[in-house]
């Protein structure tokens, strides 16, 4: 059968909302009914070995779960919900088939989490690095489909969780002697935050189910890169409050124990996958209101501003001056 | 600017069928709107540098050319229309600005040529090869749609164009000596046909509004395999008559001229690109007719029997015994 055989056999289980799937694997292309009612949203992404994720870090279950999850979240920033994946692997000579279940264990266990159906793939040989991409369609009511351009100078910008925690895990991996500065539950969920991450997929159905939402984006390239680009497209600016970007204590704790200011973390680490959000102060209130219901952190940290040039993103701290920040590279202020 | 944005701009520029696209590149997914009274369509193919092209045989223009057009041959194997398309690429840094340019040339030509939205996509880095992934809706009438699993035994078998011309240029790149057995336009033919394959979507969709069809695949990996997997998935076999396999002068001079069986190319080389069907024999004269006035080859290669195990494909020639045509591998029948 070969790994050729055997992941067809894996993505035919892969099925998660059947109702849609008239054929999936196992012809040229996957057949899908469509709700004409609704716009389909397509991502995708690719990861490559050694450059997005490393093998000595990550399990094969947390790279395929991992390589799926990350689109979800695309979906989820555009108040969609993801409905069919497809997966092409390039796979090096070198990898056993127990990796292969298991990156592919990753794979459905995320695709079964979230409604999602792998309709089919490709799978080839890679001569050294293992590849994945995964292309993924969504679906999205006409009335709720939320994009970056529409953030308006009086709006509030927010976000959901905490940030900086997969970059604070990166460092975990790469310095080992760092871990000394946590408790061991510490390292876990900072590493968990790099290896595993979570879509806001529920959150962004909530928020957006409220009709308040009126820019959105996650957060894959860090924040200040995804704030940049919501105040691009809209075509205004910001003022972050730098002392209300919400960091949590573990991240704080090891900035500390190796002397990096937390803040870059925050705002240039990325893959937190968190959504940043504007919205009309008006509705804060109620939005504060869903996430406590709902268990989910928000958190106000700023205000969107007229501003027709760059730079467009300020960081605003108490006592000093306002310093631009940059969607790439970081303006030390301190 | 860099590759990455490069790469945004020249996407921007890759929309041939506006009317679907609400949203194309600059924001987390594309947004499309989508026909509900079809079914859509989705594929996808990876391609890896050293592994599926030769940046030494092919030009980068033919590279993202052929990593589109071999989705669309996937669609018009389906009976389906192209639509959205979208991109990621794993680069290394030794690639050039112009090289990433010549690529998205030839992605932008074949999807103007089939009039594909390319909506957005992904760019990466790359340790060392580059790899191309396509992935690719598609739409068809949901009583168009034409699977492999029609098949009925009585059936003829037909095939559209001739066979074994990719696998007939890539020998000529391999043995630049071959070349001499050959004039220069024949080897300029063979190669072409091995670095830009052609989709046979016009034809897919002149067939397929007959409503003849009863299995339809496109031949990416040989003749062998795809009419094993028509067999397989329709529960039948098949008798094919070897002497019907169409097979260009140009392959069948350079075969004699290298000592090579050119069924051999034929049968196993693959990418092709062309289709391979099976209808009732009462519609033989009509489809013959229609390749007639449409100007493409349709020749009847064989028919389908009544055959519940394995070896489902024969191999039939005039005073020879039936010789097993396995999906891979290849016993040598003379």
């Amino acid at each position: 059968m070969g790994e050729f055989g055997l992941i067809n056999i894996l993505t035919e289980k892969s099925i998660f909302n059947p109702a849609q799937v008239i054929k999936g694997v196992g012809d040229d292309a996957a057949v899908i009914r469509v709700d004409g009612s609704k716009l389909m949203l397509i991502t995708t992404d690719m990861m490559v070995e050694d450059i997005h994720f490393s093998l000595t870090n990550s399990t094969f279950e947390q790279v395929g779960g991992k390589a799926l999850m990350v689109n979800i979240s695309d979906i989820a920033a555009m108040g969609g919900v993801p409905t069919q994946a497809v997966i092409s692997l390039a796979v090096p000579a070198h990898l056993q088939i127990e990796n292969l279940i298991n990156l592919y264990h990753g794979l459905t266990t995320v695709a079964e989490q979230f409604g999602v159906n792998i309709v089919g793939g490709d799978t080839v040989s890679s001569p050294q690095k293992l590849v994945i991409n995964v292309a993924l369609t969504g679906e999205v009511e006409e009335n709720k489909v939320i994009y970056r351009s529409g953030a308006r100078p009086g709006d509030v910008v927010l976000v959901t969780g905490d940030l900086g925690r997969p970059a604070a895990g990166l460092l975990l991996f790469n310095k080992p002697e760092a871990r000394g500065f946590l408790d061991q539950a510490g390292v876990e969920m900072l590493q968990k935050a790099h290896t595993s991450p979570q879509a806001r997929l529920k959150e962004s159905q909530l928020l957006g189910s409220m009709g308040s939402l009126t820019a959105l984006n996650d957060i894959s390239d860090g924040l200040a890169s995804e704030i940049n680009e919501i105040c691009q497209a809209s075509g205004v600016g910001c003022r972050l409050w730098l002392d209300k970007i919400p960091v949590s204590p573990w991240v704080a704790q090891l900035a500390r124990g190796v002397g990096h200011d937390p803040f870059d973390w925050a705002l240039f680490g990325g893959e937190d996958f968190e959504l940043v959000f504007t919205a009309s102060p008006a509705r804060v209130k109620d939005i504060l209101t869903i996430g406590e219901q709902e268990g989910f952190p928000v958190q106000v940290i700023g205000e969107i501003i007229l501003q027709s040039t760059t730079p467009r993103v300020w960081g605003v701290q108490n006592g000093l001056k306002d310093v631009p920040i940059l969607a790439k590279g970081y303006n030390h202020f301190k």
